[in-house]
């Protein structure tokens, strides 16, 4: 019919290719990682491990690098369709792979602000975004092991691994987006705490207001364009509702 | 064979009905609901117009009565497996009105804020906070208008309503994910501003301090699932691929 006809023209027409969105990803997510580096290093006194504000100044960027950009890599690879065929396990490997080492950087993030706040006698674990942060992180280490023994290690039955796969994807997007929120608050927050007196104060918007605000909405979009990827059905694997085979 | 036997059976422990995940879902955005009341009734001073705080709290109950409730059960209307037969109209007049509803209450809730500011000298959309909001209700209003235009009148061709509905359905959900990272934020940023002098200090995570932490959890937790529910392959309409009809 022509509505048919239509309905497949227009749908073309919205068919972005993969990898050229990868390539925007992946230059949207240096960019983030340039930025909260440069945030931190030329407004808040740069890196260092003696318990100071300058070793608070890793969990920004420890947390943008691995909670954001590197998981959202790890989260897209089954969307590459290179491993829609042959072995899975180079595949799963890799996937695997990623999100430790975003994992990793997690836990790093996490240490450099316990470690800031005890060497400061400042409580832990009070305000929203630390709850909501330690929960995105809890969440993230259970998706990890649980991935692994279902679907690394060989033991796992087939009808355990399909009837945790939808389970894994769910919790895969719900922890970028609560990383995003995460990362949102946190930023809100330490400009409040940096940007108190009369001339730089955050409502007078200086120039570092400017730059991490726009940073914040840069990785909103990050991580909104990554959970858009990982649900358009026209990216999945076309078997993704078939049955995973063992390794 | 056995494996897609098995296949079968795990998917089917997974298949939540519907209705009772959103019988779940009411209760749990009635209860975000009350929260927020309570906790701008009971600590924060209650409601008033007349340019002080208990004006500024209309801002957060609106937002999440608008931006997050009422906007995740318009954005449910056609999960409904009822909405999937018969004339369309009836479903489409519900969701615009719900979302329009929701697109009200947000923007009162704008005003609130700005009236408070405005009151009190303190100067507008500084904080990362204000941005994302501000960003999240014109991305809203863009969504509104434009499917009113493509929907509900008549006038639009069937190839732009199948270009533009993938276009709708993603921003919906992107929508919703920065309205959560947005009411996060800026309940973080209120107990900071609120909880300041020595014994309420919200380092010292006083009763209030644990009570508005939980609402944004639960917040979070609703977004979370009306995403999800949205993403949900065996909740949309089984022909949601086919051309969208004219009225």
């Amino acid at each position: 019919s022509l509505a048919h006809r239509c309905h497949h023209r227009a749908m073309d027409m919205l068919d972005v290719p993969f990898l050229p969105f990868c390539a925007f990803l992946g230059t949207l997510g240096l960019l983030c990682v340039a930025m909260v580096g440069t945030w931190c290093q030329h407004w808040r006194g740069g890196f260092s491990l003696d318990g100071s504000s300058r070793t608070f100044n890793w969990h920004p960027v420890l947390m943008v690098t691995g909670l954001v950009v590197l998981y959202g890599a790890a989260a897209l690879v089954y969307r590459i369709p290179n491993t829609w065929s042959g072995p899975k396990l180079p595949w799963k490997v890799l996937h695997g792979s990623l999100a430790l080492g975003a994992f990793v950087l997690t836990v790093l993030g996490l240490a450099a602000v316990f470690s800031f706040h005890n060497s400061q006698g400042t409580p832990n674990m009070y305000s929203l975004h630390s709850w909501m942060g330690l929960a995105t992180v809890l969440l993230f280490s259970c998706q990890w092991v649980a991935g692994f023994g279902a679907f690394l290690l060989p033991w796992a039955p087939a009808w355990l691994r399909a009837l945790y796969k939808p389970i894994h994807v769910f919790f895969g997007s719900t922890i970028l987006m609560l990383a995003m929120a995460s990362c949102v608050s946190g930023i809100n927050e330490k400009l409040f705490f940096s940007l108190k007196n009369g001339t730089m104060a955050y409502k007078l918007l200086p120039a570092e207001a400017v730059f991490a605000n726009t940073l914040g909405l840069l990785i909103l979009i990050f991580g909104v364009l990554v959970v858009g990827a990982l649900a358009r059905p026209s990216w999945k694997r076309p078997d993704s509702n078939s049955p995973d085979s063992h390794q």
